[in-house]
């Protein structure tokens, strides 16, 4: 008998409608159940993305409870509450915290054996508490990570391949760390054709200014604040970079992708989820330290630090 | 040099940012244009897809304006005002044809050879519009054409797949006439592995009961509703649909396809625009008449007279 | 655990391995076996293609012996004799027979759950022969077809296509009967975009004469002969419709193909195995008979009385 | 008017009939042209593959003569005589060498402006002699690259990312030098994951032992020589990778491969061509020299003393 490679998506707002829609054009899996609390909302995605199928890849896509992820080889979660007026990050992070103790168990319970892959933001937060959570209910280490700085990644291997003229395939480049105000530009690590930037640029006679650098850090980092301020939320990049990441983990390329998953210690901090290079497979997960420069170090283990606090490890274990 | 497979989209609404996301999952074509009124929509619009470039295909994605059509293969139609509370539908197409009066000439203006593909809903009557609009101001016949029932098309092939257990690309099947509430699902026309419907279904002994075809039929129909009422707008199905348009018409595929033009005559009625099974391709464009049912005919042909009757002819010419 | 979606393939010469290559380029499955008495050309086969991964899907290739297609979903056999000088074709039949006495027992030992899909010429006899072996061997019916005419079919569409104008996906047409010189193309069926094609040639104004079809249908049935003229043998086109056949398998999308299998009774011919239109999926297989005009249904039911000759269905039973 | 993507193939042997069967499953160009001494060759080469076109991407195919190369945006070159028994290497390269006199000048009389790949061995002697001959016509620099170790690069990422258990599309290493026994697997470039391999392999506790590299070393470099031994010949491999290099020019993508190309001096060695890392695109083609450790600078720059010599610059230009 063919496993269908079932994929379950907990959520069905923006992201992940369009993880979805992504899963679809990109030809990932081959069974797509999509669940909300809001099944009429669910029901309607998964009706006009089926509407696609057929400009598209062979497969199936509808709304269901959380029994039917039974099965998934991966469960996307992008449930999650909106920031009210007046309401403070951490009072936001309490509620959001108070959704996933519900989901998780409930997810895992019917469908123990899936990978999970947490894009509920702020995102490393989240997965930190999700993979607490799942490791309480006997999920084995590895089963859990989050999109981390994946997309970010993308955005810095983009920008940086235009302004010097080179297919993004091509610039070796990573962005760690939390994902958001305080993620890091990996730049000492850069490497094209087996050469450092540096090498590259020099060689080349390539001007990259402090300026041009600085230029590109911001456009990474930022790059969500312009989105949401002239469309209200951000969809397409993530909802791309989640089919992306779905897709190494069920067809177990063991790709190395910057997501975010929990680690012992990082750079002195311990128990600590921020986004490095990790392998992803379908039966292997291992997490490797980087080799930065003393400045970046620095900047990596501070930022998780604040992070982490409102989830104590030993809360949720 | 070479030609870089330009597409235009007007409107940066829903449809139009999905069929740009669409059209870079696809790979279709290598340089998008965005145009809106809205221009911090589209450009964020623009800046959320392109994220999505580095897991998808390479290519080019802006916001620009009017002048930033130059060289457009295509460019794709989706602008329109929405209805206000207490509006008619006839205040609603008026107010949608003063858009389409100014819109029309200024893409024409700047990208005299485009194909134009109008999506704005009621599309008959908007393609209609477009293409008296187009004559007008000299483009040749075979210029502008709608969404028409592509997507109802493909919707039908894949339920009557799903009834009868075939894949829907070997489910031969066409929806005609006008996109929405009239449209018709033409059942005498379904092939099947060069057997009609009939005769698949007899000799595999499939029942498919007049029951199976109502529910079908309204499937097919009503698909649109039951997808605004859950999620308040339909434009993943559309969005496909159109990329996979746009894509016939820029790789010169001569795909037959159920997009909506103008014809001189369809079964009595004269300069009537509905759609019916045409050829798309770069230099060509032809539109035929289907040998349908008698009952099958007379539905299509009583269509579109009331929706054509807003913009006469001769007003536009 | 993720299922490979395992391929076996035996006979690795020319369209062996060929439809391997064919397979990684395209992504079909996810692991190949490659089996050949000649080992070292299996192995050396196997090595070649590997080193296409790169560039095209993550699979795996290698050669191993027949235990190693344990696990296959489908076994592909392109294996057989060639004609020696001064044999004539039954004494070749004969051989190959010993052959397939051999071989099909032997894959079916050791993955008796796959599907057998048999491309040895004359394909439509080997086929005959393969599924009564693997019949009494207790294989369920459905098992085992050949490729038939799923590349005459895919010539006729794109030569016919060619000559109106359409996009050969567009064009629906079949070539029925025995590969070969008394194969048939079904005229009488084609349909393009819901029309007959006499219909759709008259209502186009395009001239199709008699012998225009009468070339089309030269082209087709006698490819084969020109490409073995100028190169010795043809693989790129069966190689690809091979790599199309087993993915309509493994997907399970039950597409129609021309496929050849054994039927009870076709056109009252009984124990026949010709290529008519067929259903593909994973877990059914069905036969549809055609409705043909009284000479191609003729001409259909003469061809295979004669080949099916050498193996009697009571021998291999 | 769409500029179709063509591209002509010089050469029908095996290896060009696989490039443009690789081409045309991968879906690069539009349009392809075989030329070839043996016309009935080219044109039996042609119609096999165009039938896999229904199988693959829309795309024409066919023979043609020199002049029919019109309009070409790259030629690929595989043409060249095969050494007779008893012949000395070098005068097999002057047989070839009198090959590549005549038909560089008739291509580029025919398509001026399009690159030339050739893939001909010794592939970097062909190569530098192909560009010293195109120099001389008045082509303008970076118009000819050869397929160098394009092939060989993609070998060594497979191997040692089987080794190591990571995707070889995440493991960043080159293969440098000349084509064959002399070339030079980069180790102390390699990184994976912003990391050397060295502090990979540390950190990770991976074993990689000096005889783990000397086996990947070997397999690499002597890929061909066991498939030759097995099947007399290598095409699916050194097609694909043609099918890859010839994508990246005609899309413009600006790709970092290891072609070869001659460089006005690597190491100390002046007017030399052999493979490094360089970036492939429409406009633009340029060479960086690597940063090698000491032993891999000296194994560099001693090897293509050797092989240009046969056709020293002062010769062809």
């Amino acid at each position: 008998m063919l496993l269908r490679g079932k994929i379950g998506i907990v959520g069905s707002g923006f992201v992940g409608a369009t993880a979805a829609y992504a899963m679809v054009m990109r030809g990932v899996g081959r069974e797509i159940v999509l669940v909300d609390l809001n099944t009429k909302r669910a029901e309607a995605e998964a009706n006009d993305i089926r509407h696609a199928i057929p400009f598209a890849h062979p497969m199936t896509i509808r709304a269901g409870g959380y029994a039917e992820l039974s099965g998934s080889l991966v469960v996307v979660i992008t449930a999650g509450v909106n920031q009210k007026p007046g309401e403070t990050r951490l009072q936001l992070l309490e509620r959001n915290a108070a959704v996933f103790r519900q989901i998780v168990p409930t997810i895992l319970e019917h469908a123990p054996q899936a990978k999970l892959v947490v894009a509920t933001n702020p995102v490393d937060i989240t997965t930190h508490l999700t993979a607490h959570l799942a490791r309480a209910l006997g999920a084995p280490p590895g089963s859990v990570f989050g999109s981390g700085t994946t997309l970010d990644t993308a955005r810095f291997r983009t920008l940086l391949g235009q302004k010097i003229g080179v297919d993004p395939q091509h610039v070796h480049a990573y962005v760690l760390g939390e994902h958001g105000d305080s993620e890091m530009l990996a730049w000492s690590q850069v490497t094209i054709g087996g050469a450092t930037l540096d090498e590259f640029c020099r060689r080349q006679q390539i001007q990259l200014t402090d300026e041009d650098r600085a230029t590109i850090d911001q456009s990474v980092r930022r790059a969500a604040y312009s989105i949401i301020e002239g469309k209200g939320a951000t969809y397409y990049g993530i909802g791309s970079a989640l089919a992306r990441i779905v897709e190494s983990v069920i067809e177990d390329q063991r790709s190395i992708l910057t997501v975010c998953a929990p680690a012992a210690e990082v750079a002195g901090v311990k128990d600590v989820t921020i986004a490095l290079p990790r392998w992803l497979a379908a039966t292997a997960f291992a997490t490797f330290p980087q080799p930065l420069s003393a400045g970046e170090e620095a900047a990596c283990s501070a930022a998780p630090r604040l992070s982490v606090k409102p989830f104590p490890a030993s809360a949720s274990e």
